[in-house]
């Protein structure tokens, strides 16, 4: 794993995001041992291409403003061939959501989709099933042949979180079981695993790895983390807790994953 | 009370919010059992209508872009008979800032108005003596006349939360003594009150009943929290901890109010 | 220190700042004993001045749009003779960035710049080696000069935070030895110094002593957090938790500074 890495690297993130999970975004960020910037404005997206390791964007609270920004941030970020983490949040809820995402989406440059289940099915282009943030729809076969095609078309990774995550490369499916219930009781855990994509993939080459690492550390930080909280709100706690004290050994040895 | 229910029936609950405890609001949401959604883009409040249980307007760090948002919000909600939640941030406290409240305080569609006794004085005509979001007034006869007349009135019901909430309707009037001075020391603690009001008349169709819920469901959970609390932010932890711990028998067994 | 003044008085602390910290800020402001107003409408500016003790700027997300309410707040409450606290979030990070922080800094009025040394070097004519919100730069002997005359030539104090915190006016300065590395961990350490500078500097008349016992109190609450954090998420409510608990003995048995 990438964590002694990505410590020792300490990339600095560039997120572009909702306001509502904007702090729990970048304190899971420091936590992983990268830098944070939070920078939305238009004018700042070809500095802050330029200092920066990775971009993440969310289109949680999106507008067309914001819209506009992130539209900015990929050509800049495409140019200079930095890896950019989208995350479609709520992609097939309103045809409004649907326009932005999907004319963002359309652009070359993006290296990772990271969503649940119901906003990858809308961007494979099938039926998400979408109701607000969270995820109905149920990873079937046909569901698998379309990712991998899409994989294939757009050289991306699809990072696909749920009760169990999926990573999917052109070449490679990795099913990660690490998790907890507790993270669907919170705010944000999609946001998070994100940044934590933008994490890893600003500091190793091999994106499928980023991406697999990215969930593999929410999930086991998850886990850790229930074991001491009392409810949702100590979860939060103790799940950025336990992604700052987090380590290669620790997610070696509670990895549960397989390749196929 | 409501408790099961809102968790059985898992309301998604819109709000259009301030940027500043729009991450708290969403917690309290998911940790009562329903699922948020937090969209203020003009162009989505159609799409958003259609899929959501209730509405929370929440005019803390209201613009006119967000006001925009919000006017076509209650019309699209209002056509579809669907409740509104009205919190009126910081009322009485700037012109500009009383002029977009009155304007969508105007139209109909709104179910409750939660607020503080400054800000609800002055919803119901008095002078509120507002001092940004802190609450000076007194609740006296003069206010309990007015706002039962406000009631009447506009079939709404008013949620006021202080020492003591009320919850007053055309025809009841009751009063919640459950709380803790704690939730004076933390920011948003009024916005968590207003998620909760949606979350209950997502869930039940008595707008009284679902106001009382959701001022016992907080005013329990403070009392919960600050038993074991440190200080300002554990017991904030403390409080979405209980609050998603929450059920119908601990609020029967601990509340304390009265109907007048 | 003046704590117990700020408690007793309870000034309302007006902010405009970012989305990302937001949360945070109000609640250290609060925990100190004064009240947050967030409002960052252009159309409120001048009855917020008129209700408020000191306004608190963050450029952490600014846009064109935030910034003209920044401006017009700035000449608000310079009219009034109340004092303005100024937090250059990443300054010499972007050049529009810069360009917006120059013309607000460039006005009188403001009181206090609170930053870290790379903004600070960027303020007083230095290259500030910035990238994105941590600081590189290590304050040497031509810094402490360029700083002492930048105060001289504007009547401010600069309260500069780092391992060693500096605050420096035309006649002394002091240097802080309280604090915590886990202060680096969590995103929005230097936001809440800023409010706390504004709780102080809204509380009493002296604007060096004011910014001593605002970095004095984060310092020492930041090592009384740290005895019992977890992690970062932790140390984090352990902050304001110690802050919420914070008197002017516990102060003054922990303080350790020099004034040179």
């Amino acid at each position: 794993m990438f964590i002694k890495i990505a410590r020792e690297k300490n990339p600095l993130i560039h997120h572009i995001t909702n306001y509502v999970t904007a702090n729990d975004c970048a304190n899971v960020t420091i936590a992983m041992g990268a830098s944070a910037a939070m920078a939305d404005f238009y004018e700042e997206q070809t500095d802050f291409a330029k200092i920066s390791s990775a971009l993440v964007l969310n289109t949680g609270t999106i507008n067309q403003l914001v819209a506009n920004s992130m539209l900015k941030a990929i050509k800049e970020y495409t140019l200079l061939n930095k890896p950019i983490v989208f995350d479609p949040v709520a992609l097939g809820v309103s045809k409004a959501r649907d326009g932005i995402n999907f004319e963002l989406l359309n652009l070359k440059g993006i290296s990772i989709v990271k969503a649940n289940a119901s906003e990858i099915a809308s961007v494979i282009g099938l039926d998400g099933k979408a109701r607000g943030v969270d995820s109905t729809f149920v990873i079937n076969d046909e569901f698998l042949e379309k990712a991998r095609k899409y994989t294939q078309k757009t050289k991306r990774i699809l990072a696909i979180t749920g009760k169990i995550d999926y990573i999917i490369s052109q070449k490679q499916i990795a099913k990660v079981y690490n998790g907890s219930i507790m993270a669907t009781k919170i705010t944000g855990a999609g946001c998070m695993c994100a940044s934590l994509c933008g994490v890893f993939a600003g500091a190793i080459e091999d994106k499928f790895q980023a991406s697999l690492c990215a969930l593999l550390s929410f999930g086991i930080a998850s886990e850790i983390a229930q074991e001491s909280s009392s409810g949702s709100a100590s979860f939060r706690v103790n799940l950025i807790d336990a992604l700052s004290n987090l380590n290669d050994e620790e997610v070696k040895k509670r990895a549960k994953y397989e390749i196929i």
